[in-house]
């Protein structure tokens, strides 16, 4: 056993949080217990505010991000169904990937990997589909392989320009309960997440939401489906229950994730968000290197894809990252491998928690030569941090602590 | 909070072991980690051991059984494709419920709730079966709404004898590794089982086994699928990674887990269910009650579905015994709803915990005027495990101990 | 590894309540953290409410019940002070020890073991002693091993008619927070427990509470002390700071055992002891045994001993309960070892629970022979608490429940 | 509940291992059960292997190092005895208070804070002792409030070659398990440490080391004692008991953490320590200031008090960095309150942990006006531990993984 603690910094899973590891380590319990609705319903009923809908619908699977993806489309569309998506990153083509598989023409949008989604090419081809042929309108939020954020409320506003009936649907696994996520002022269709990004939890919950459009559209959508299928969740979850045996041990974590979002604040969790991954691409700055991202509109709040220089490898940066300094980057992957390291800077972290980071890919990179210089971008972040710290009064400090 | 602990007698969720609980409060961790892989591919071989075979395959999937049985129709299968399958519970039920959503066509032979998968019918059928129209042959090992166990060795020596090219595919949810299962030596072609049951750790894994042949029928399976895709998990779990995040703090408690069984001894594990499970049915025996399970033949090892005297109603022993006794036991479901209550007697127990269940099954009994005797099925049970519990040495307790 | 859960019916440790396990299972911290203050004064004064005091002081040593023993000798005496004290069973006996060793002349009265403190006998040789030379009086309120509880408030009458000024000290271990005790009511001067008992908390901690009186002796007390002393810790304790490093872990357990026990409320807690006793005291009439405490009124809602007829060996039916069926009884200890076992029935349990042991108690005594019909006593109580049990709702269970 | 986790730098209690709070998140046991010996006697023995001792016997209390000091003492000598120490912190007056507190005659020599046990000074007072008046030396050896270590070996070969025959005490809280410490080589007769610090545990034992020579003096021993009495543990733990309920979660928190020591091997520990400490020294340096502790023969690897510059209050950059960043480091107590701030680097902790804490110390003390560069103290540490790291080849990382 190596001695010290894994810094965990993929995008995803996050770190633990201590409060929501200890909700989950509990007895096992039965999924039909008289007292079992008293808590789903209120799980759903307070999900609702994270996902900000309140015409909406949570569904809750066994399952991951992909499984989403896959519950989203197969509960809204059918075999032959044209949507519209675009790809500028591996896992915005990977949910064009699963729609093909599921029978659908995509009209997929090559972009340039570290741009995210071209409102104005989507709304050229909105335009020009009069027949209102395209049943769907992807939006990968945050392109968690890039580290790009796109302007969903934009595609929208196309959609309601145009008046175009199509479904918005909208990959928020890397974004919703991180980065600024609003279902129903944008008028999202389907919203998918997962439990192991912004609500901090292990894998294992497909968390989506459903406008009442997409549960109308369900009526005829279809996709064959059975695990996923919203239908049987409607009819057991309207009591509390689910149709099959639920993951309860992650839903006793999701409560105590939602009570610990929504006791922080949405806006103060987004805010957070936003300063300490101000302060990571201070550092990168600092260290003369630059994000993925290719102009500062794209870069995302929960990742950082950051460019290694020509003539080396940002996977090398990882690998020896963790092995000589027990820390976990994010791989470059598909396209970007090689490229970049990414640094995860979502759920539950504080100021020195990314410093830690920072110092230790710093470190990393100066192993393989990289030309950084050493604490440069520690001291840029901490800099940064400092500035934006919350101000404290030492000499009231007990007291008010009392 | 209600003083002491919940009583955990519903057939899976199981009464979840310390050390298993230990294993999964653990830190989230980096899946493309470079030391991922050994851990992994450990994993999926000693698994193997547990699925009793060498030559097949196992497939972890972020789900439940439901999505096991999924993974497993899609992956073989095409719609149009014709199944055979019999209906005597709510799993098996639903089973072929779900094969229908995915387009195939089901023979499904009704068979009395209280028996199990009827071999002669089966038999006949495919015999008749000559243009091997039936692809697929569905067993539900152990049907957890009625307690009843089927034989699969026989289903395979039909298939055999008859020389018919059906894959087998066992519902072996409430079976794997809790009840005498042989995928090589059985022949069969698609093992579908949870985390839940025999494996004694929350939801949220399916745990499928296929054959070589079913490996092979995945190449023309027409079913549309993505997430639950064995070529996905194929490419990437050879190399010890998976397509899509994995639900990492199941896998750590999964290993654990398979440590813990092997460790007993699967034929040890098998006895000591079979051992308690006898203590459950003297004391049926005892009460004047009869199982659901219509003939011995059919007992389950893994739970017992015992019939309440007519006028009363089964769901009032169950939800009696949780609100008063804190005691969990199965609801009847479906057909048999409010004419049993289950006892589930899986996983990780001893003597004293199940006569926990029975003295409390017993006082919901009589609370709602069953006429049973006061410790009368405590007593039986009591007798049983006594009489076939380990000797132990007084004398050299201490020493043998040191 | 056993398969199953240990049952632990030893009079204390108890049952870890899950929520109180997790309430520990945390990081370390710095216990001079300027928010650590806020904690435990908070923690300081519900423990006051737990032992009935306003006006008295409680302290907390990382300990045990013995060093609690200690901590309330040698802050209020002098070597060569006198004492009254009552020896009836071991754990009185090595109170009376302890005083010994720290140069107290102990008039310890042999009373039978089964017996409690006698009041009479107190009585006259206050009466007696005009010059007030008896400092202190000691009260073994429960008896761990013997199971008898004596009567404090009777031995306060006393002193207050007899205008005797002698301290009044209470080992409470087994009685706090599990039996009615009143320490301002009785004027109990120094009062004394534990964490492993009513607190539901691994050992650890020496909980005492002193009253001012105590305190006022504590100024001209002579008996050396450091590591317990009363003064390091007042003066630290004011701030919510300790003298030396806290044992933090089981001070945030404590927290929330109090906190449980005051949600129950401390009447509930103290007649859920009273009621689940009385089912182990039916059980033991069913049996046709006998309780070491030799009359109703010296009976203890804590722990009771059992008396083995003659020719059998108590620790036998302890031993072969362990080593056969994992339940863990109390041995019988010094003048009762071999002649009694001990049921343990304090902390977080309930019905089921106590069935369970009850079960397994009743085995083992009928696999070493002796006379105990199979069922007997596990049938009394479980009618017992059927009678006792609150009434349920069922047709409104699941309507209340949400 | 803020975001992240704390960062822990105190001095002890350490960070916890998840290893070590898995192995005491546990169900509470019968410390009298049969089989509970073979699990202490184990203990005991491996613990004398982190001791360096084969001859002497170890002690296990509920307690703090406090604790350990006072059963030292109180197991060894008698009121009236003459006992020769030196104060030059906080711990080593504190012990020098308790051993009066007893009733000892202290001989205490005063010595700077920032220098450690006056090895020629006590050379002279021993041989000057000719009548062996003196009954034993103290040594602090780790002095946690400066970051002194002292030479115990030095000591001893002075009485060695006295052949003076005074037990030689040393307080290794702060040292054992972490620093080289030899108990049977050193000739040391009585060694203290507690489970918070190298052992990586909650506080809550006191372990103490124990010659032959000190078991011989314990016969003639005459302070009174009872809860830390050798005599009463001898009794019982030469069978695997103990004499009063002992802490069991901590005792199997020690194995697990006994098995870490030896399995990453105690030179091994020793080293990372070393290195661990090495750094923050260079980051000391880096910020221009300089360590409370004197000489480079004095630096403590398990703690470094760092002195601020005159004007600026040590406590407010301890202050600062808790209710700023959420780290905890050490107070300057007593003579150095204000004077210097601590950085504890003891237990399971790797480089990025460490980085951390230097960068939050830059932090509060840039806050603060302190004149030391961003990023400067972290960098020199980064570039000390990339120059010391443990090659790492990439190539075969993967291979050499499975």
């Amino acid at each position: 056993m190596t001695p010290g603690r894994n810094a965990l910094f993929i995008p995803g899973p996050t770190n633990l949080p201590d409060a929501l590891r200890r909700a989950m380590d509990i007895a096992l319990e039965d999924q039909r217990a008289p007292d079992f609705p008293a808590f789903t319903l209120g799980l759903f009923r307070d999900l609702k505010k994270v996902f900000k809908t309140e015409t909406g619908q949570i569904f809750l699977f066994p399952g991951s991000g992909t499984g989403g993806w896959e519950a989203a489309i197969t509960n809204s569309l059918s075999p032959g169904d044209k949507v519209l998506a675009s790809v500028f990153g591996q896992f915005s083509h990977l949910w064009v990937d699963l729609c093909q598989r599921h029978g659908l023409k995509v009209e997929a949008l090559e972009v340039d990997w570290g741009e995210g989604v071209p409102v104005d090419r989507y709304a050229a081809l909105l335009e020009a589909d009069k027949a209102h042929e395209i049943k769907a309108v992807l939006v990968c939020h945050n392109e968690t392989a890039t580290g790009v954020t796109s302007d969903v409320a934009a595609v929208r506003k196309v959609l309601n320009h145009l008046k175009h009936p199509a479904l918005l649907m909208v990959d928020g696994v890397s974004s919703i309960a991180s980065i600024d996520f609003r279902m129903d002022e944008w008028g999202v269709d389907l919203a998918v997440s997962g439990s192991q990004k912004g609500f901090m939890l292990p894998t294992g919950l497909s968390i989506v939401g459903a406008s009442q459009k997409a549960l109308e559209a369900y009526k005829t959508a279809g996709c064959p489906r059975c695990f996923f299928d919203f239908g049987d969740m409607m009819k057991t979850n309207k009591d509390g229950f689910f149709p099959y045996t639920p993951a309860t041990t992650l839903l006793r974590g999701l409560r105590a994730s939602v009570d610990m979002l929504l006791a922080e604040g949405l806006d103060s969790v987004f805010a957070r968000h936003h300063r300490l991954a101000e302060g990571v691409r201070k550092a990168v700055d600092a260290w003369g290197l630059r994000l993925c991202a290719a102009e500062p509109k794209w870069y995302s709040d929960t990742v950082s894809a950051i460019c290694v220089p020509d003539g080396f490898n940002g996977n090398d940066v990882a690998k020896l990252a963790y092995l000589r300094y027990n820390l976990s980057l994010g791989l470059g992957l598909s396209k970007v491998a090689g490229r970049v390291f990414r640094i995860g800077h979502l759920g539950s972290l504080n100021d020195l928690m990314l410093l830690q980071a920072l110092a230790g890919a710093e470190m990393a990179m100066r192993d393989l030569g990289i030309d950084v210089a050493a604490g440069s971008g520690v001291a840029a972040a901490q800099e940064y941090y400092r500035k934006t710290a919350k101000p404290v009064d030492l000499g009231n400090a007990v007291a008010a602590a009392i």
